[in-house]
Order: structure tokens, then sequence, then C-alpha cells
């Protein structure tokens, strides 16, 4: 077996984009597993010292050296990182002075950019978005689908509260969910929950495998007819039909995240994000 | 007045990392405006000479060239894109050879890597962590507590809920929030309610400064004694008074964002993540 190789997020923020660019990279070398260490709040002198210490004893315990992915707005403190022996890509490093002469100005090196007043109103947009999910989770209400962008359909645990919630979190957009149920699908001929028909323009719906569904379904009441791998097939099944017959656009979940359902709803819906 | 210059983020995915990294670096000059305009799944070589059109002919109106910020793993996709006119800053082309001189391998230059089955049991994480906090908002309910990684304390709209959600959403963190009303804040001595006594470790406080509580109050009931700045600022007084009283750490949410509210309470409370 090869060593696993270490990798530090290292950032003077949050270590989100670090993690978010790192990662995006890294799934790229499949065959490789990596350790992951995720260090925020890098924004002293002193802790920047500590950080090397740490990040050149896990190479030496491991024999190879680190590599280490980092948003350090600081110079003093992203030079001070770059004396350690691990392999150093720095994204603020590789990109501003490009953009610096794009744009013909210099740069703030200023950390925290995010706190500006501008986010005010970007917070209270998504806080919004994420109560109208809340409010409008899973077929509670249907009084305010006029304010919806979206409604999402599907049957029971196929994805719709998460995504619901990630829509609002990212991008400030207001979804909300409607469950389809046994009632709507195993009568004779599925029909579509009357609540829906006036927001036909709206409707999006989540699919997603009968085995995948079963499992989760298990975890939550094991033993149950709910979770029993026929009652999931034949709801799937029905649900589809349901999506191509009312002419529903639809997405199947099963392989793909959160992050991934919600850009794919955003680009198919044609939805403009509130926030940036 | 200056153009604004238009900004192009082009993936042949969901377009999430690009914007991460166009975003962070664009905060980083302040003083420039910017449109922002986001092209995902662009996976063909229609699509990208589409692409290309586009961002040539915004060039065209505007009488300066567009800045692209692109993750483009194909390299002939890639290619096509670098025909255009703007200035160009792909973010696998710059990363990738060097990674793969440090991993001694090829990357595999297969798009949509986040399929793997391995995110089956992440998606199922997050699931369960975004439905712990649903079912363990405001208070609702306490008997699952032990199940809590952090349980968050503050008065009504500091930012409990988001924050709990994005914790799960972001890093299958379980966390539940516990609201302080008036009858714990505005008694003679405020107090700690009873239900948090036996997980004082757990607890993490928000804060908020009274006049920004006033305007989200205001917005959800205008012209209540619940909005009125005076109700504000006694409830953040004696909330804040209580987390110094009962050594209970907390954080000023009023001009930072979910995300860094999350990333912060995640490193002072030392939780680790489920996810990555």
């Amino acid at each position: 077996m090869n060593v696993r190789r270490t990798v530090f997020f290292v950032s003077d923020r949050t270590g989100i984009t670090a993690e978010t660019l790192g990662q995006s990279l890294l799934t790229q070398f499949d065959h490789i597993e990596f350790d992951l260490i995720t260090m925020p709040f890098i924004d002293t002198h002193e802790k920047a010292s500590n950080a090397v210490v740490r990040i050149n004893s896990t190479g030496q315990e491991k024999g190879i050296r680190p590599i280490v992915f980092s948003t350090l707005i600081d110079p003093e403190i992203r030079e001070i990182l770059m004396t350690s022996n691990a392999a150093f890509f720095d994204f603020f490093e590789t990109f501003i002075s490009p953009l610096e002469s794009e744009l013909s100005v210099q740069s703030s090196h200023v950390v925290g950019r995010y706190h500006s007043q501008a986010s005010d109103t970007a917070y209270q947009i998504r806080i919004d978005a994420v109560n109208y999910a809340l409010q409008n989770d899973d077929g509670m209400s249907t009084k305010d689908y006029d304010k919806a962008d979206v409604i999402l359909v599907g049957v029971s645990r196929s994805g719709k509260t998460p995504t619901c919630l990630y829509l609002g979190l990212q991008f400030g957009i207001h979804g909300a969910n409607y469950p389809l149920t046994e009632e709507n699908l195993l009568s004779r001929y599925s029909k579509m929950p009357d609540a829906l028909e006036s927001y036909r323009k709206k409707l999006y719906g989540l699919s997603i495998n009968p085995d995948r569904l079963q499992k989760i379904r298990a975890e939550r009441r094991p033993d149950s007819r709910y979770a029993s791998l026929k009652q999931c097939q034949l709801e799937v099944f029905r649900a589809e039909s349901l999506f191509y017959s009312e002419n529903i656009p639809f997405l199947n979940t099963t392989m793909i995240s959160v992050e991934e359902i919600a850009a794919t709803i955003m680009h198919e819906m044609k939805l403009v994000r509130r926030v940036h």
C-alpha cells in the first residue's frame, strides 16, 4: 500500500474556498487516497509559524512532503507558509498578479473582504429564502406558491428538502416542495395533485433509483412497507410516468450531490440567482 | 463612470468551483464593479463555440474584453474557449500539470468526478444532518440533544436556523438550536433555560447588533414591540450578559456570512466534519 498523502487547506479566513478549489483538483486523481486537514483563520505570524511546524512534522512522519492549497491574501503570512517543505499551491498568488495587470489596478490585499456592507442585503435574501423553504416544505402549505421560483415534486426521500434549502442558502432562490404520495401515485390513474395545477411552469421533478431509495427509507423505518423494495419501485415508476405524461422536467438524483442537483435545476429552469 | 467589466464563470459542470475561485479573487478589487455571468454545463464542442460567440459579442458591445474564470477539464473544450478574445484564467490548466508532477501520476481528465460511489455515504450523512437540524430547530424538541454536536443559543432572528442548516449541508454536523426568549432574558435575573443545563459543553451563542436585529424583525412584524429598537437592545444586552456569566463562547454575526459563522463555530468548538 502507498502512504496516504496529506493535504492541508490553509486560509486566513474560513478555508472554504481553499477546500473547494483543492478538492476539485484532487477529484482528478481518483486512485490516490488523501488525508485532508483544514487550517482556517491563519491570520497572524505566530499562527503561520505554527502551521509550518505542523506541516513539516507531518511530512517527516509520513516520509513524503504534504501538499498545501492555500488562499492567503497577506503576502507576509503567505511567505511564512512558503518556508514549509510542502508542495505549495496558493490560489491568490497565482492569479492576483495577472488580474491586476488585466484590470490595471492594484488589489487591496485586505483579508476578510466578504464583510462588506453589501453583504447585509445578501444575508437577508438568503435567510428569507431559507425561511421560505422551511415554510413551504413537504406540501405543508401551498398558499405562498405564487412567490415560489420553483416547486420540487417527488416521492418521499427523493432529496427535495435539502435541495430547497441549498437553493435558498446558495442562490437566494425560493424553493417549495410537494410530496407525491401513494394517494397521487397508486390510484388507478396517477394524477397530478390538484394543488399544483396552477403552478405547472414552476414544477421540477426529482427521481431516484428504487434500490437507493429503499436503503434510505430503511434507515428511517426499517422493515416497513414504506421501505420495501417493491413499494419503492412502484412509487418511482409511477412518479416518473407522471413526469413524462405531464411534461414535467425531472432529474435522477441518485448519484449526484445536492450542489449539482441545485445547479442543474437553476440551469434547466432558467432561474436567476438573487445573491452572488 | 467606468464601464462595468463582464466576468464569465465557465464550467463543464455546475460552475460552483469557478464562481468560488473567481469571486474570491474579485473581492480583492473592491472599487471595480463587475457583471457576473455563469455558464454551467459547457460540455460539448457546440456549447463551447456558442459560449465563445457570447463572450466575444459582450466584449464588442462594451468595448472592453471580458474576463473568464473557468474550470474545464476536457482539454479540447478548453482550447475552444481559449480562442475567445477574453482574458482567460483556467483553474485546471494552471494547477493540474504541477499536481501531476508532484503526485507522479496523470490526472484522469474525466468530467464529473463527483459522481463517485463514495458520495453515496456523504449524501446520506448530509441529509441526516439536515433532518437533525430541522427536527431540533428553535427548541422544538430537546430529547435528541445527546446526538447534537453543537447547540446554538441566541435571541429570535440572530441567525441560528440557517447556521444549523449550513453546518448540516456543508459539514454533516448535527446542530440544534434553542431560542433565548423574553422569559429567560427579562426576568429579574437572566438565567439559562433549564433544558440546556446538561449540555453546557455543546452550547455556542450567536449575537447580533441591536439595530440590525431591529431591521430584520421589522420586516417580519413591522411596528411590533418585538421589532422595537428598545426591545432588541434589551434582549441582546441580556443575552450577551448571559453568555459571559455562563461562560458560553459566542460570536457577533452582524457582518459575517453564514459560511463564516459556520466555519468559525467548527473551529472554536473543535468540531470534526463528517463529510468532505
